[in-house]
């Protein structure tokens, strides 16, 4: 009745933006992601007949009302699935910093579906498991696996052809993925309304669609090569197009600060200089950046000396979902 | 055979993003303009028989080759409207300095279309001026009025019916347009080529003609009704639709530095704070700054504390093209 799990958060090549169905987490398009090794969650599920209620505790603390209502809704799922009534105990350590600039609901919703279900001995495959995860955070179905990622968006409204597989193992082709930190706080737009007002209101939203398609499989085609230079140029034009789609919500979104921009041109003057770095940007300020590991020093060095950078993070791919 | 016209530049507030002819400069779409009281050209023209080439004279000083081909090249459609083969020293004094984060081209268009077309006794009215200073520089077709110009796109392959007009004069409607200098130097990709390339590549383009055209309403609706608030929210999220467009490109285009980042941010917190201020950013990365005249000084001082800004110039609705 009780197991425990650890998911590495993940980072989108190909970004996921904007939802057909809110309930289910089915996204409008397919996007591509790659786990990373350095950002996790550690998630111990137990469910007992002695409970009348959920508990979740977070970083040895309880989880706030909010925070806490989510895993409790996503337990939910999880009960109907097992046909079960009982009651969890969910203790997490997420080791998400938000200094990294990453968000911690892809490798926690992974963590906690695949721990949930194996302490109600569900025997889900690995596919089940990312439909699972998918169903407490879009991008966690993702993090399911380790390496290069792939989820594909499905076209049926059950969500049964939603899910993630892997593309390449996070042994098979090392890049550097240098996470800058520019600003901290909360966001003024989460992703969920900003992705929403997006496809609701976007003239753009529709461009977006048109091209994501293509872009996944230039980006699929240039991960089979080793192609890093081609799947920057890809990764890059991607996240500037996610970006521009907000742009046009009404009223507009604007998640880039003054230091998002110095990076992004920083990374296209050291392409100017000969060295082989891309950037992407989630839906905040800060900024993930590509390169090869031959350079990953330079580059970070390079991006310590901004002003606007209070922090770097070096990562690399990493593995797929484990029991402990 | 000679004439003097002094014209003003201008700004868009629904911009202008696309040719339909790159020969005519016909548009795209319609825009919407006020012309600025502080930058302007004055130009003389001096048709002569002992002249056996063109001579342009900016600031006192022989222009550049590529600055110069496009100034004979418009009196060659001027010549061509006129009968004549006659040559022309073209001096130029133009009064929108760098520094100010403007482009000279409309300005030195109208002027120059202005007193050669004066020059030589074409007695053109405004439409037709319009329609001639717009085969210089799109823009320019603004500038030959003053206060709040519309320019109609237009239907015709030949471009009689794209012409600018005015909806208010500059007495009518007091404004104030404050100018903020964040970077100088050349752009990367002018603006002739950035809305070229935005035109053939962006997956964008479609939807921002889709919408403009309903801001154009909305934004002439407004002054109509003297409404600032919404006009300027208008302008701010046309503004921001534009440069979206661009990100879309390929490759893409990003005009934006740090620096425009930190102002357009600026702004948006002074709304929070109660003053109403919008800002709008053409094809470059320096921004002007919408607020009314009572609270000018107090968005002038507050500007001016911005580490990224290196200079703001107060501007207000000014005159159309005249002669001296």
């Amino acid at each position: 009745m009780k197991a425990t799990a650890k998911a590495n958060t993940n980072i989108a090549l190909i970004k996921y933006w904007g939802k057909r169905d809110e309930e289910l987490f089915l996204p409008m398009n397919s996007s591509l992601s790659i786990t990373l090794d350095s950002f996790y969650t550690i998630t111990n599920v137990e469910f007992s007949r002695n409970l009348n209620k959920d508990i979740f505790m977070l970083n040895n603390h309880q989880a706030s009302e909010s925070e806490s209502n989510k895993v409790f809704r996503f337990l939910d799922k999880i009960r109907k699935l097992a046909g079960t009534h009982l009651h969890a105990v969910v203790t997490s350590e997420n080791k998400v910093p938000t200094a990294a600039g990453f968000a911690s609901s892809a490798s926690g919703f992974a963590a906690l579906a695949a721990a949930a279900a194996k302490a109600l001995n569900l025997e889900l495959d690995e596919r089940e498991l990312s439909i699972l995860a998918r169903q407490g955070s879009g991008s966690a179905c993702r993090s399911i696996y380790g390496g290069y990622v792939e989820w594909q968006r499905g076209e049926r409204a059950d969500g049964k052809d939603s899910y993630a597989k892997q593309l390449l193992s996070e042994r098979d082709w090392n890049i550097s993925i240098l996470s800058c930190l520019v600003a901290s706080g909360q966001k003024q737009v989460s992703s969920r309304e900003g992705m929403k007002r997006t496809a609701l209101t976007s003239p753009f939203y529709s461009g977006w669609l048109n091209t994501v398609e293509k872009d996944l499989e230039r980006a699929k085609e240039a991960i089979r090569l080793r192609d890093f230079e081609s799947l920057g140029k890809i990764v890059e034009a991607n996240a500037l197009k996610m970006h521009a789609t907000m742009l046009g919500a009404e009223p507009p979104i604007l998640y880039w600060q003054s230091g998002t921009m110095e990076v992004m041109h920083h990374i296209q003057n050291l392409r100017l200089s000969g060295i082989s770095a891309y950037f992407t940007i989630d839906a905040g300020p800060n900024v993930k950046v590509l390169c090869l590991p031959e350079d990953e020093q330079r580059v970070y060095e390079s991006l310590l000396t901004l002003p606007s950078v209070q922090n770097v993070i070096i990562c690399h791919p990493g593995a797929g979902v484990s029991y402990l």
